[in-house]
């Protein structure tokens, strides 16, 4: 099949490889995340709901990869430098860390938004129906999470301050 | 005046100051970027555009971080090692830099959109007007260069495999 060995073919391999260690280290910071989480409990649930999502994204990535003739053991350096970044923030425990949360985290969907948004269209150029409707799918869920993120953030931060200005309250995770 | 010396206001400052930092990031990896872009003449004219607009825009954070009573010589660790990432990537030269370049520019303007956003509630709620105009006039411009990048995402993906099947092509930046 001439497509398989074409250029266009050869990138949708590399960046399906890419988004599958993005969902990997999504899991690691979004764990990370929800085990710190004392005084929020609606956004903990929600990543948590994520989390399980992220698992079901890993599985649908690596079934495209598999399917066509590849495998997850390699990605690409520059995601894995971008990813160690955000794992490192995933780390640090700031005095405003739930909204630093909520701002990485905001940064991070949508970088899996233009990564699955860039996939489906290489994914019909090189007209792998089951790659792109696999990869619609996955950009959903993670528009489904960054609009989530962005509607809640105005009650997070009220109440973040509130707390922040109460000095009996833990306010900061 | 009492919300001067709230923890609220406290953060406010701090976050302005993380804001001023990530123009300062915006403006020296998107005028690598656009320098090295040779073959998309349309994106590199958006991004020349939006470099206008992030000098404008640390100006303008930077009144009010002033007018706030604070400098902008110190910006916090976090966002430091954020941007230094966002900065490396600046650097590489992969053979899909035009594909990336769009992907990582769009989740760096969701950073940008997170944290204006943020600071638009945390200004309002210490009662500062002023501050809240400015941050809202600049996640205007930050929501039009990220709503830019993702409505040309599938043109400028086609142009890439077009190109990339093309030998006689460069179609990497």
């Amino acid at each position: 099949m001439e497509s398989d060995t074409s250029k266009a073919a050869e990138h949708l391999l590399d960046w399906l490889r890419d988004a599958h260690a993005m969902e990997e280290q999504a899991e690691t910071m979004l764990t990370s995340l929800a085990g710190r989480i004392e005084t929020y409990p609606e956004v903990k649930q929600r990543i948590e709901r994520h989390i399980v999502e992220t698992r079901e994204q890993q599985r649908l990535v690596r079934g495209c990869i598999e399917r066509l003739g590849g495998d997850t053991s390699m990605f690409k350096d520059l995601t894995g430098k971008m990813m160690a970044t955000f794992q490192a923030f995933s780390g640090v425990f700031a005095s405003d860390e739930i909204m630093k949360g909520a701002m990485f985290s905001y940064a991070f969907e949508n970088l899996e938004i233009a990564a699955y948004s860039q996939l489906v269209e290489a994914a019909k150029f090189v007209g792998d129906a089951e790659t792109a409707a696999v990869c619609e799918r996955i950009l959903q869920e993670e528009r489904a999470m960054a609009q989530w993120i962005e509607h809640n953030t105005p009650g997070l931060m009220r109440q973040f301050l509130m707390r922040a200005d109460d000095p009996e309250s833990q306010a900061k995770r």
